[in-house]
C-alpha cells in the first residue's frame, strides 16, 4: 500500500487531504478514487484510507481505520555517530532509517576531521532530515527518525547514557562482546555510539565508561566508521527479535 | 601492525621480500629496519616478520613466526547478490569484506536491470577483486574474499544450496525469521541470497525452496537491495559469536 507522511495535526479522524508534494507524488503514481493508501504521522500512528476524490493539487481521503504503526521495532535504538568525513553520514542516515533506528545523532569528537560550523550545520540538518524522511517512506516505516546534532562529545555521552543500554564500540576492546552486553537483562532503549575515521581517544572511552556505558567490540576486524553503526544496529535488531 | 598481502607461493618459511605496490606502500608508511609487519597470503595463513633491510623497490623481511590468521571468522559465509544497478555492488563488496564474508558472488535474476555483458564483466570483476583486496587490508582480514559472477540464477541457487545453511531473504516472507532458521542446529557454512532492486519473482523463490533454501524475512521494513545482504551478514556473524 502506498505510504504518505503528514504532520501529526493533519492526521484527522474521518477525512484527510493530501496536498503539496504528497499530492504530486499521488499524481505520479496515478492513484485513483477507490484505491487504498496508508497515511502516517511520522510518529508511529497511521490511518488506512480510501481515496474519495482526486483534483488539481489535492487528494481527498476517507479514513477507514486508525492504527499504531505495524512496522516500527519494539526497541528504541538511537545511533550516536561522531561526524565523519564527506557524505558518509548521509549514507548512515539512509541505512539506519531502513534498519529501524529511532533517532540518529551526530556529535564532534577529538579526532573528527569534519566539524560543520553552525551555519552549514543547520543546512545539513535540513538535508539529513529529508534523507531520513525519504528512507522512512521507501522502507515502510511508521516513524521518521529525527536527525540531530549535539555540540560536544560530553553532551553526546550524557544524553546517550540515559538509555537502558548505552554501548560504545571501541576497536581496542577485546573482552566484552556485544552479545555479552545485550544478554545482561532486557532493554527497551539502547544507544549505540561510534567514533570517527581516526577512532575515539582512550580518554573519551574512559569518560563514557564512567558515564555508565558498556564498551564493546564488533569483532576482530576493523570496521570503517560508516560500517560500524550499521553492523551494530543490525545485530541489536536481530537480538531484539526483529528478524 | 601493518598488514601486507602476498601470493601463497611468496609466503616463504624464513625470508620474504616485498616488491611492487607492497614496497611502495611500505615506503609511504616510512617503515624502517627492525619494525614488525604482518604478511598474509590472502588465504588465511600469515607470518609475523621483522624488516631486515629497506632498499629501492624492495623490502627484506625475516620471518619471526607463522600462524593461522587471527582475524578470520569461524563460519564461512558466502554472499550471493543479484546484479544491482550502478555501483551498489562495489559498496556491498567493500562492506561485506569488512564484515567477514568468505566470498561474494553476483548473478543475474529475472528483474535485474543491470546485466553486464561478458566483456564488461571481466573488467568489472578485476575492479571488484581490487576493492575486496583493499577492504581486506584495511579491515585486517587474513583472507581476501573472492568476488565471482555466475551466468544464471539457476547456477547461483545450485551452488549456494551446497552450504550448511542456504538462506534466501524475501520481502514477502512473514513467518520464518532469520533467527528461527539459524537456531535450527549449528553450521560452518552459510549462503545468504538476496534479490535486485525489484525483488525476486515468486517462481524464483519457489525454485530456491525446492533446491533446499530456507526463505526468511529481515523484518517488517523493506530494505534496499544493497542494505539487505549487509544486514543479514551482520546478524549471522553476531549469531555465530563473532562479536
Amino acid at each position: 500500500m502506498t505510504r504518505f507522511f503528514v504532520s501529526p495535526q493533519e492526521l484527522q479522524p474521518e477525512f484527510l487531504v493530501l496536498t503539496g508534494d504528497n499530492a504530486k507524488h499521488a499524481k505520479v503514481l496515478r492513484l485513483k478514487a477507490g484505491e487504498e493508501v496508508l497515511v502516517c504521522d511520522g510518529e508511529g500512528r497511521e490511518c488506512v484510507c480510501v481515496i474519495s476524490d482526486v483534483s488539481e493539487g489535492q487528494i481527498g481521503l476517507v479514513v477507514r481505520h486508525r492504527q499504531a504503526s505495524q512496522t516500527e521495532p519494539g526497541v528504541r535504538v538511537r545511533v550516536y555517530m561522531a561526524f565523519p568525513k564527506a557524505d558518509k553520514l548521509e549514507h548512515v542516515i539512509q541505512k539506519a532509517t531502513e534498519l529501524g533506528a529511532y533517532e540518529i545523532v551526530a556529535f564532534p569528537s577529538a579526532r573528527c576531521v569534519s566539524r560543520p560550523d553552525e551555519k552549514s550545520l543547520s543546512k545539513k540538518l535540513e538535508r539529513w532530515q529529508k534523507i531520513a524522511a525519504s528512507a522512512a517512506e521507501q522502507s515502510g516505516r511508521g516513524r521518521i527518525p529525527q536527525v540531530r546534532a549535539l555540540a560536544s562529545y560530553a553532551a553526546a555521552i550524557q544524553e546517550a547514557a540515559q538509555a537502558d543500554k548505552p554501548i560504545l564500540f571501541y576497536e581496542n576492546e577485546r573482552a566484552t562482546s556485544l552479545r555479552m552486553c545485550l544478554e545482561q537483562g532486557g532493554f527497551r532503549t539502547a544507544s549505540l555510539l561510534t567514533g570517527p575515521e581516526g577512532g575515539l581517544e582512550p580518554e573519551e572511552v574512559a569518560q563514557a565508561r564512567q558515564a555508565g556505558f558498556q564498551i564493546c567490540t564488533l569483532g576482530r576486524r576493523i570496521l570503517r566508521c560508516e560500517t560500524a553503526p550499521l553492523c551494530a544496529l543490525s545485530a541489536v535488531m536481530y537480538h531484539a527479535g526483529e528478524f
